[in-house]
Formats: C-alpha cells, sequence, structure tokens
C-alpha cells in the first residue's frame, strides 16, 4: 500500500512539473478555499484526534500544538494563498554560456520530484507542507503523527479536492494513512519514487530517519544555539539579546540554549546577565569558571552542553578567548544558529568563517533563523546539514536543475 | 583506525577551510612537483599491484585501467597544476540583503569539510580528487579498490608531504590503507566526521553506499543513455552522431547505450544506421517492431532496456511517438545523458523539459557530459541524483553555502 501511494505520487509529479505559474497560483487559492469550506468537517476530524490524545494522556503543551479551531484554519488558507505571492523558482534559467566549439550549455531550474515528509503532531504542517510542494512543482508523500491523524486525512480531503478542482491530479498530495512504524520504514526505502525525505519533528525521529532511509535526506531543526560574549561586547544590549533568545519563545529550534563568556568581560555582565535570566524564569547552570563566581547555582554536566533545553533552561561557560569559544560551538553545538556579540570586526568576521553552523550572526539574537525573518517566504524547515539546503529552506531549495545543451550536429572529436 | 583516520581529517578540515587561494594553489602545484620527483616509487609500487592483479588473472582491459607509466604520473602532476587556474568557490559572497528592520542577511560560500570518496581500479582518481578538495578547501577521505593500494599509498604519500611542505596539515589527505569490507562500510557511517559520501564505480558499489550509508551521499555515473530521432530530424547527420555517441569510447558511462526512432522515421535510415553500426562492430539488440523490418538482428529482452552496457552493443527501439520515447526513457533510464534529434523546437522543448535526467540534450551526441567538455574544469563525477549536484561535479559542487546575519543588537519583537 505504501509504494501504491507513493507510485502514484511519482506519476502525478510528471504533470506537476509542467504547470505554469497561473495553474499553480490557482490550485493554491482554491487549496485555501476548500480548507475554509470544509472548516467543520477539518474541525469534527481534529476533535476526534484531541479526545483520543487526552484519553490516552498526553501533555496538554502537546495538545495545544494538535488542536485546530476556525482561526487556525483560516490562518492556514491565508498562508496557502499567501503562495501566490512568492517567485515561481521552476523555469529559472540559472545560466548559459557558449563552448568554444559552438555548444550552448545551460542550467535550468526543474522541480526535485516527489518530497516525502515525515512529521509529527501539528496538522498545519499538512497544509504548509503541501502549499510549497505545489509551489514549486512537486508532489508530495505526507506521513504525519498517529496522533493527527484524523486531522491530516481531513485536511488532505480538502487539499486534494482543491487540486482536482483545478485541473491538476489529485494524487500529487498523498497523505499516508498508516501511522505504523513499519510503515514510516517502509516509506523511508521508497528511493524509486521518492527524491527526497525531509524528517521535522525531534531528535529521535530525525535519527531514525537517517539511520533507515535509503531515499537522501534532508536533516531539519535540532538547534542547539549559543550566544557568545567578548569584552568589547554593548554589555547592556548583550543581556536584551540573550534574554530575547532564550525566553521570547524557549521552545523553538533558533532559541539559545547556551551562553559562553570570554573571561575578561567585565564580571558585573554575568551577575547581571543571572539576574535578569532568573527574573525571567529561566534556570542557568553553570560551568565550573563560573560556579566559582556565583557558588548558588546549578552546576553544568557534560551532557548539558549537547542539549537543545527547549525550555527555560541556559548553561552558562566562561572561556579563555574566541578560540575555546568556536572550538566549543564546533564541538557540542548542532550547526543551527549561533551569535557573537561584539564591537570588533575581526572577531565577528572570524567567528562567522570559522562557526560551522547554517547561520551566524553578529550583534543580534539567533531568534532569526527563520524563512518569513530571512524574507524568503515561508519555509519547509531549517536544514541542519550541509549538502542540497542550508538554514531555512522554501521553495528554491524544493527544486535541483538540470543541464540542457544545444548542438548542431555535434559529436566529440 | 577508520575512526581515527576519520577524526583526522575533520580535524584538518579547520585548517583547509580558513586557506587563502594563493596558499592553495602552491600547495597543488607541491602536489603535481612531487608526484614527478616520487615517480619511481610511484611507478614501483603501481609494478606490485599490476603484478599481484596479473597473477589473480584480472583482465587485461581492467589491468589497463591500473598500470601508471612515467607519461601518465605526468599528466596528473599537470592536472594538478592545472586546478590553479580554476576561480576559487570559497568565500564567494552568493548575495546580500538587508531587511525592513534592518538586518543585513547574506549567504557565503565555504568549503563542505571532509568529503569522503570510495572508488576502484583507476588510481590517478586519487590525486585528481584529493587537487579538487584542496582547491575547494575539504579534507579528503580516499578508499580506493584493493587492486590498486600500493599505487594510491604512494600517490597519497607524496600529495600528503606536499602539504607538509607548503604548511598545511597532511592530516588534510587521507588513504585509507585497508581495503576490505568492513573497513569501508564502517566508513559509510562516520556521519560524525564526513559530510559527504562520493562513490564512483559500477553499479553495485553505488547500490552498496546507498543502502550502508548514513552519511548523506552522491550517487555518480551509472549511464544508460539513450538518443531519440524525430522524422524531420538530418538523419545522414544522425548517423554521425549515434556512431560517434556508441563507439568513439564505449566503455564510459556518457556513451549511448539504446537508439529510439519514431515510427514514421523514413526506413531507410533505420538501415543504414544498423549498417554502419555493424560495420564499426557494434551489436544491434532491436524490439519487436524492429525486429519486423530487419529480422536478422537479435532480439532485445526487457532487462536490455535497463542495461549500461559499457560496450559494443547498442538496443534499438521504435516508438508511436515523443512521449512514448519520454515515458521510455524516463522509465528505464538512469537520469545521466540523453539526446533526442529534430529540426522543430517544440520537439526539443519538450523533451528538454520532460526528460528527467542531468544533460538533456538536442542535435548532439551525448559524449559532452563532462567537466571539461562543459567548460566547467576538472570534475569530481557526474552525479545522477538531484539533491545538492546533478551533472558534472567540480570544485563548487564541493562547497555549501552559510548565511551570515549582521545586526546591531537586533531582537525578535
Amino acid at each position: 500500500m505504501i509504494e501504491e501511494i507513493c507510485r502514484k505520487a511519482k506519476a502525478a509529479s510528471v504533470q506537476l512539473a509542467q504547470l505554469s505559474s497561473e495553474q499553480k497560483n490557482k490550485a493554491l487559492c482554491k487549496m485555501g478555499d476548500l480548507l475554509e469550506q470544509n472548516c467543520t468537517q477539518i474541525l469534527e476530524a481534529n476533535q476526534e484526534d484531541v479526545q483520543a490524545a487526552r484519553a490516552k494522556g498526553v501533555k496538554e503543551a502537546l495538545i495545544d500544538r494538535l488542536v485546530l479551531d476556525k482561526g487556525r484554519v483560516e490562518a492556514m488558507a491565508s498562508d496557502l494563498r499567501g503562495l501566490t505571492k512568492l517567485t515561481d523558482p521552476v523555469n529559472e534559467i540559472v545560466k548559459t554560456w557558449t563552448r568554444p566549439n559552438g555548444l550552448i550549455i545551460g542550467q535550468i531550474r526543474v522541480p526535485l520530484g516527489v518530497i516525502g515528509i515525515i512529521y509529527e503532531s501539528r496538522p498545519n504542517v499538512t497544509s504548509e507542507a503541501s502549499g510549497l510542494c505545489i509551489k514549486s512543482g512537486n508532489a508530495i508523500v505526507l506521513r504525519g503523527g498517529s496522533d493527527a491523524i484524523n486531522s491530516n486525512m481531513a485536511i488532505g480531503n480538502a487539499l486534494r479536492a482543491a487540486l482536482k478542482a483545478t485541473g491538476i491530479n489529485e494524487d500529487a498530495i498523498q497523505v499516508v494513512p498508516i501511522t505504523d512504524r513499519a510503515a514510516a520504514e517502509k516509506l523511508m526505502t521508497m528511493r524509486k519514487y521518492i527524491d527526497v525525505l525531509i524528517p521535522r519533528g525531534g531528535a529521535n525521529l530525525i535519527k531514525t530517519v537517517v539511520e533507515k532511509a535509503t531515499i537522501p535526506t534532508i536533516e531539519t531543526g535540532t538547534g542547539n544555539c549559543h550566544i557568545y560574549v567578548e569584552p568589547d561586547a554593548d554589555l547592556k544590549r548583550a543581556i536584551d539579546i540573550v534574554i530575547n533568545a532564550k525566553c521570547q519563545r524557549p521552545g523553538v529550534c533558533n532559541a539559545a540554549e547556551k551562553l559562553i563568556v570570554q573571561k575578561d568581560v567585565d564580571k558585573k555582565f554575568l551577575f547581571d546577565m543571572v539576574s535578569a535570566l532568573n527574573l525571567n524564569g529561566v534556570e542557568v547552570r553553570a560551568c565550573e569558571k563560573t560556579m566559582k563566581l556565583m557558588p548558588n547555582l546549578k552546576p553544568a554536566v557534560e551532557e548539558d552542553w549537547y542539549t537543545e533545553f527547549l525550555d527555560l533552561i541556559i548553561a552558562v561557560k566562561i572561556v579563555e578567548n574566541i578560540d575555546e569559544a568556536i572550538a566549543h560551538i564546533n564541538k557540542y553545538g548542532t550547526k543551527h544558529s549561533d551569535s557573537i556579540l561584539t564591537a570588533d570586526f575581526n572577531k565577528a568576521l572570524k567567528f562567522i568563517r570559522e562557526v560551522d553552523s547554517a547561520a551566524v550572526y553578529w550583534n543580534s539574537s539567533t531568534r532569526f533563523t527563520d524563512g518569513n525573518q530571512f524574507g524568503l517566504g515561508a519555509e519547509m524547515g531549517i536544514s541542519t546539514q550541509k549538502l542540497h539546503a542550508r538554514g531555512p529552506m522554501s521553495t528554491e531549495q524544493l527544486t535541483t536543475t538540470k543541464f540542457f545543451i544545444l548542438g548542431r550536429g555535434h559529436i566529440r572529436e
């Protein structure tokens, strides 16, 4: 059955790749309309999921991510319509050149084909990911979490109906109705039909996909983000930046998890910083050197340096110099987002060049790593690997290029 | 031991990424010089490999790929020096823009880090791949075939000495001294240290890597290439093109393996084509419709349509129309290089857009899919997958980008 679903998506992808921007935008508007028109059914299906989750004793924080209401459905619809304003990446001629023998060679941007996505709880991902795939001319196979299966199916049905109504093969959007582990693992081997697999979710999900998938994957999301403070930084502003990066939304991947401070930074900064963090309800875990200054803090253990807390917790480390800071970030970080606070251009440049992360900041909160904040439009996820796409992935990252070669009877001598 | 090798390469990659173009070019020249200065030792090591291969009864065609002489070593040296003329892709500012809130965001090109390569017999790959990696600021772990182990070690030693002599950590070039299967499979899981794994070799090697690797891989090389002839093509030139694509070098991946002919093409073309192929020593395997015209040909079996013969064999198929031709290529092909011969721009455009291959040709032999022929300089291989790099991979494809974000104390509202 999984194979049949993937085969259908692949077959539909042929038509998808050839659609005009106008046809795709028309479909996106219709997808928004039908989400709104089917709002009642979607909310009923969602209620089933929410009740089942409550019965299973799922935590309220997770239920909040699962639950839909009229406003959330309208936001999903509006996001789909918003995609019509983005540039269509497909058919862009990236480059063209002529060879000495007269061959004209170029690269044209084309859809990847079929995108697979494996994700957890939030049902709005179903419409968001579908919208990005349609915009970029790809078919999509969606395998959401079991908690949201009724919501996902209801949303998927509305989106498929919108494709059909605008003359597009509805098989281009496939919601996998089975949510057991075996089905997910089968999906990960459908190399013949799926061109790229994107896991969106916790560290365990991503680890499983990386180990089991034979399809090329793009790792997303885990963010163990650092802020590093040099003595010459604007230390007053540094407190605002750390509080913003840690507290504005602690459960997201671009929130700061670690504060690294150069040893010559005015000690008053550390005391003020810890007070401000405590005042904002943040638990501070300290390295040995920090413990000597503030023996009342909780000591950090080795594991903490690797951990994405996703909570009101931060670990603080004092280092000898920028090199130690960079080495620490490259060892313990997740290659997501890291920031240096300094007045010195040379230090900033060194940090930007040597920190091996998708987004490297100078004098800023890390909270801007996001497709919308970067001005790229919506995003499919934030890639923390280096191959193909790095950082926020929007429609262009869902495409590839092919070479075209125009000859006049050319043969190789 | 494999882990230790990879760990060293990773450690060396930090310095590699920060080298100036001048330092890298100096190292490449020295690498060429030391290959020539160590020519005697390299040829002695190669003789050991050749004798061992002969004793094992390896075919002469394969021994020809293994054997080195003074001319081949000089060519390797000259290719390394040639890399100094290519543009350095590292530190290119790909894009920069300012957000409404004043944040300046940009993308800068950086090395991938550590490239792993698993390859068969030809020892010149050792110097070619090392040169491309040094040019693009990457460390490299080379795992060649057991047949060439002594040659590879000797070449690797000369290249490492060149790094050392130019102030670069020699650990940036690592030739894996163990060539058993277990060592290769261990290498495929070194995700912590290796950023991308490139298999270069036969279909079996590539299949194993795709199945066992947890490191992101780039598939290269298998080329089941097609030439499709429309009735309005220059049929006289078509014969030259097919002969060139099939016979000029039948053992390479961009050689044509299939000829597809639209049913209304003048029958004389098929007879002349088959005569020309036979005259060039090519065995023709025919589809049912072709068999009706030329009952003396050998009938093609289903498996033939999937096969990369790499030999003087071609399979010929008659189709109803361009749609059948495209569907056939997309079903049986390997997404490498395919060509349409026609006078009609509309048909050419349809073929270019709908054939899902790395390189799609109009009125040309497929033999041009190659880094040098495309004008990209040297190549690491020809990617037949869609993620990250598609088609000939040169130095730019051995890099990634990172986002840099310049703020003035920015926090997210």
